[in-house]
């Protein structure tokens, strides 16, 4: 009960559209959190070189040593993306490629909720399932279920203020919320 | 027969490191390949930025149309790459997800093949069942066997010279691209 | 042209109850298919025992002879199942697995297409890319294009006649259908 | 530290054939399970019909209840089985299918670790990740790491015993164990 009054979550957004329909799904969940559970969006993938084991023999960039002690920080992590090409985002997996190589990776036992929302009909579902395969060589703990893929989003936003605006879509995510709140207090 | 004889492969390397050793899988391919066939490098994952809907709306890179211009103008495409966590590197989805923008996107209807080395037992092989699913979406045809998953690759190259001096792997490479050939002509 | 006049497609069917709505979707294929296309049943999955080598030793059950022949007669083989579990059902994995054990397995080099139904969502998306990954060792050749995953099919079939009667995926499946009969020539 | 003391695991076991590997990576569980961890088997999956929603419907088999009370009575579930065709065998796909559809389906919420073993290279590896993607479905909780797959098996048990003789294997198997003890603890 109390625990829940401390939770962080961290949440990993990734795609880079401005007008990006999970960005719109992201910004919403400050909202819908469950009292007593805090969100920080982390920065954005953007920042990271593609993946050099070279580069990283001179040392990790700052962008992903600053998101590892934003994971590292957190209680949870959420990770809000679209789906390309019936799997992860080459940008976003490109964050999770240079996060697990640090001496400390920070996924390690980390309790992680995935969300996709996608202009199809499968709400990204797909892209879920290679994450969660990522998660088990990084040992992230990844919650089962309610599993949040967001069909057809382009009619669940306003376009114009790019609020994510369907209730029953705005239900299902705080019902998530919950659920993940009680995951990492299971896993305490 | 005679048709092997005209047949180019282009491929595409997953890693960037200088020492890389699937760098070193892709540098012995031309060596490897049947009378007839040419392997032509494409250019650097490297050179992409991490995709982004409003720098496509500027206009595609410029590395990005290059590569899908040598992609469409190869009669097969040969994918080489590690796997990283459990699945694609990002560098190398992410230049999959700029290709697959394009109007004409290249990998439709095009014969695929996968190599993948790994210092591990596995050879990467959990990385080649997610480019499969990719190109499901990109409408690829990708080569069902022999399947070249290369493990234990630190003891297959020479750590001097970064040449795949391993015979077994030579040869089983070698079958493969026999085997692509044959493929690539049934398609046509 | 003239080929798709001699083309026939057997099917495998995933379920077993007698009001399966995935039978229903199989039941409709031959009234959809193009002229010149034959759609014929294979047996039950039911009539095979549980895969069990020391069985195999003592000979083939008669039923997984009789439905090989049946694949190896026809010019592509269209599996229509239900997803369970996120996966393939069991009873058909068993059938498939009886069938790989074969000296000339059925699945090699043949032409193959997907339909799934389902009461959700997702219409049995997962079940497909499982499927697909079978096929790979089997070295199969799925159709990429179009996916035929049919949601909330209950809602599409006529509970009374068991009839498919959604006008929309009975266009969908008949677009596939003509897709398959293409794929199976530019196979030939 | 007491809690391993109470700890019991209950096995299912993916293989029918006297002679199984499988069977003997199960058998071995016993002998290499840390102190106060108590290791039973489950019946065979043989005993199932075909998973058919018409027969559910005149009541669950005898087999199917008996095998869900053992899992439910359990602290965790360890599946050991062979990878048919790069999935999960059909007849243990089956028991899955089965136990699924009881009321209060034993794999909710509990603790489950995956063994497989092969004559393969790849140690069953692939039909891991569709077991791990079921029990997202199913709401089991599945132990990360270690991940025990076993290559080249035949190599590794007695022929004429069936005893798993590989030390290595043997003790990478009971590293497994204390670490599912462990995570048997931490969801409680």
């Amino acid at each position: 009960m109390t625990e829940t009054k401390t939770v962080t979550i961290a949440t990993l957004l990734g795609s880079l559209r401005k007008g990006s329909y999970n960005a719109a799904v992201a910004r919403a969940l400050p909202a819908l959190a469950p009292p007593g559970m805090t969100v920080k969006a982390l920065g954005s993938v953007r920042e990271l070189p593609i993946y050099d084991a070279d580069i990283q023999a001179e040392g990790f960039p700052a962008a992903v040593t600053a998101m590892a002690d934003a994971i590292r920080a957190a209680d949870g992590l959420l990770i809000v993306t679209p789906e390309y090409n019936y799997s992860i985002p080459g940008g976003l997996k490109n964050a999770i490629d240079w996060l697990s190589r640090l001496p400390d990776q920070p996924f390690a036992g980390k309790p992680i909720a995935l969300q996709t929302a996608s202009q199809g009909l499968l709400g990204g579902a797909r892209c879920q399932y290679h994450l969660r395969q990522a998660m088990v060589f990084l040992d992230g703990y990844v919650l089962n279920k309610p599993e949040v893929m967001v069909p057809s989003v382009q009619t669940k936003v306003d376009e114009r203020t790019g609020a994510l605006t369907d209730a029953t879509t705005r239900d299902f995510i705080a019902r998530q919320l919950v659920a993940f709140a009680a995951f990492i207090g299971r896993l305490r």
